[in-house]
């Protein structure tokens, strides 16, 4: 049986030259035909910004006959997937991964992310979608152990199709191959970053504060992402962009909105 | 009874000088003890974006004796909820308030809003939370017509305790008071932008784009905050950040992850 090879969105959110992504490329490389559209420079924590107040700049980065086409975007990573699917194809890929992120993206850490708003972003505009992300900020990390793990779980999504307006959160820990127990469907533990800004002063005698933090773990459940990735597994979190919850309409409709 | 006055977080994504945030200002001034931290310039569509490449400043608006504390901030309203939380407070208001935003953020346009994402933010770090829009991007919109309901919201809100890890998104139609049919509780329209990106050439000779769109509504229910508002009802919609598609795990179960 032979199919046509599938179109596919690389983006990420640590920039087009980051070895995540690269490693992202090769292996999509094997699967289908890539359009490569990233950030000219880090995008981290950028969530689901959009660029609406400044001017746009892409930039063809691959040549005339290069085998894959790529573009660098003055943007951020939702701002590359709008900018890829409406400008540069006119239609909609067949699948749009991003990453691989430098650091985690479990729990919690998917509202920050711009890894995953682009993989949502994809997700709203109807276009399957995965956010890949490896537990480990190194920018030299080792993403040649994870590369067979991407490409099952990319196969098993182009295979089987996403339910609708869902995308996953796919987080990698930090192992050697043999150390790796399997691929695990997890829900969203429920976690906080506990902020500790950094107070400094400037040479000129300003105050001035920087953003850290630790992250703590609210969630015993075994079933979570954190509990996966804690215990050797790649954990996979469907996700969706319909924010309602549902399970709390009732009890609102209690409340005295119209007295 | 005599009850202690809440202590009540004030933040926008207009930035610190909006007629939107000064109306929201106004009416929790007449509820509770005040503490404004906005951002010193425009923030909108940020996301859930946070700062953490770069430095953040705070800056003390109000002066000594100000019955109402403010100060601007560099970062984004993110930074703003952790900034009033973790560096000005040290400990949670009993609210946060995000608002009142110039143009809508109903259906789809909750993922893209810096105002919800203040309010999620602070949702997250088990802060009561509210995010106020009006359906009118001008900045010299009319908020004395909803300063009525905004106080209600409010005090309902006070009074009878959000759900857990829940924080709503209220929008009120761009209407005469006597027009507004009431409140009602709704759940996320599914709705898109269709994007046109304008294309220009800078006068150096290169391309650049400007992100337009258009918002189109997909959804046909008549349990929506889309339906709401075209209907002339203010819309409130709980909103959670557990972003785990629940429904969804099940299916993806039956595939083939580990073979």
């Amino acid at each position: 049986m032979s199919k046509k090879k599938p179109l596919i969105l690389v983006t990420n959110d640590d920039g087009i030259t980051a070895p995540g992504v690269r490693a992202l490329i090769a292996v999509m490389a094997e699967i289908g035909d890539v359009l490569v559209v990233a950030p000219d420079k880090p995008q981290s924590a950028m969530g689901h910004a959009i660029t609406i107040n400044n001017t746009l700049y892409l930039n063809k980065i691959s040549k005339e006959g290069d085998a894959i086409t790529e573009y660098s975007c003055s943007g951020t990573p939702v701002d590359c997937v709008k900018l890829a699917v409406n400008e540069i194809l006119k239609k909609k890929p067949d699948l749009c991964v991003s990453g691989v992120n430098h650091g985690s993206n479990s729990s919690i850490n998917v509202i920050y992310s711009g890894t995953m708003s682009a993989a949502v972003e994809a997700g709203i505009e109807g276009i399957p979608a995965i956010g890949f992300s490896l537990l480990d900020y190194d920018w030299n990390a080792d993403f040649d152990t994870i590369k067979p793990f991407i490409k099952k779980i990319t196969q098993e999504t182009l295979a089987n199709g996403l339910p609708k307006d869902v995308v996953l959160n796919v987080n990698f820990p930090k192992l050697k191959k043999e150390d790796i127990k399997g691929i695990k469907i997890c829900r969203q533990a429920k976690a906080i970053w506990s902020e500790k800004f950094h107070k400094r002063i400037t040479p000129q005698g300003k105050d001035y504060y920087w953003l850290a933090g630790e992250f703590v773990n609210l969630d015993q459940g075994q079933d979570t992402d954190e509990w996966a990735l804690a215990n050797d597994y790649i954990s996979v979190v469907p996700v969706q962009f319909d924010l309602t919850a549902h399970h709390s309409i009732q009890q609102l409709n209690t409340w005295k909105w119209n007295e």
